[in-house]
């Protein structure tokens, strides 16, 4: 991927707090730093339409105590299977699990099915996250 | 306020869509784009701590048919006194009026402000944006 | 408008949380706390589609030293004016402004607009809240 | 975990736009999407204290082809090793993966390892979810 240089301007302070902002951040470089900035701005805009393809991550944290919650999550993931990327599933602690949960597919569907799972009673907390291939994006 | 001018590299096919997208959000120049997200990246950094000074703008959406509504909002308003620069009320029907208060302070404090705000039963629908005075982002 | 009663259950435990976390917030009753969390889940769905009719609250932070700053936000609001509903400005220091701009139309010009007026060269700072006239939200 | 039963009281119109909107979601009782709404608030709020405990979701996109991109994820992984409990990585095509890697701690070592993970030069997206535990959540 072929890389090109090109240079901006910035008012000095400005760009003293924002050298400092990305140390703490552990950034190499301010490159590297505007890149993340910028592709981050891209990933929000393709990720807003309902039509793009989107990689969704799920996160569901629920106790396995609740009798048939996970026969539930179960025929949900199969309702949805073919968006079904892989999952993982990690135990908090004797009552509580995390599962994780990587789908893709259009971010209606995407979205959809993150509702369903999060939706299900006794899931206690869940949250989506949406990203995108990474095409476009090197 | 000085202006520097140092140079980042991009690849080319990243550059090519974050110019797409700033042209359809009316930017005149690849510097004021990139501008705007680091300002953004430092504010939010600023508002993050309960200790820093902020500026909010509270948006509150109620109806004046609500006995007492207005009298609740103006006691509140009267506790936080020292923390408001100014208020907006505007109609929106024969009903519906929304309300957007400027204030300034530290930031636990505008957010408190705010939560009794919104939480005052008839309001409808509220919101905060946080911001700072704009000290160090020229 | 009629008000209906009706019962939900919920874990004791979380209950207590949450009877903490409203009286924390100023509210006066769990009634008030769970309908403003409806009609946030409402608004949130309802702001999302770019054809709904939307209510923005645009905050814009910049310099008045700026030459041409002014006449150019003034041309932009000018291109925009069917929108707009009304505008506070507020003076945060002697060179910092304040400008908040209530604009009211498709959820997709208010973006634009906003949009537009937060990507003008000399802007610090921009943020879009986005509510609804208030209806369907008594 | 005892359950209590206890009544609110809403506008009718508004119930009725909430039972849409729930069944749009596939919620199977107002209970449970009332649950939903209020363990949200609370864990916004519990995660947003640096030094409360937290349950990171970190999730990455980047390809592999980029020479030494690999190594150095692996180093920062074992800067933080006591923190991770499981990675979970994914093929999107032959150039791209998914990472999504499960930490546990202080919320404050969390956001600060997944900074640092989101920053590596290479990573083209990177996103952190916090949850928690799930302890009063039930």
């Amino acid at each position: 991927m072929p890389v090109v240089r090109f240079s901006i301007s910035l008012e000095k302070d400005l760009l003293g707090r924002f050298d400092n902002l990305i140390n703490r951040k552990g950034y190499s470089s301010r490159s590297e730093a505007i890149r993340d900035l910028i592709r981050d701005s891209l990933v929000k805009e393709e990720t807003g339409s309902p039509d793009g393809e989107g990689i969704g991550v799920i996160t569901l944290v629920y106790s396995h105590d609740q009798r048939d919650l996970t026969d539930r999550l179960v025929d949900l993931q199969h309702d949805y299977y073919a968006l079904i990327e892989s999952t993982l599933h990690h135990h908090l602690d004797e009552h509580n699990c995390l599962e994780v949960i990587v789908v893709r597919g259009r971010v209606r569907e995407v979205r959809e099915m993150a509702d369903r799972l999060i939706g299900t009673k006794g899931v206690k907390h869940g949250k989506l996250v949406i990203t995108t291939p990474g095409w476009g994006l090197e």
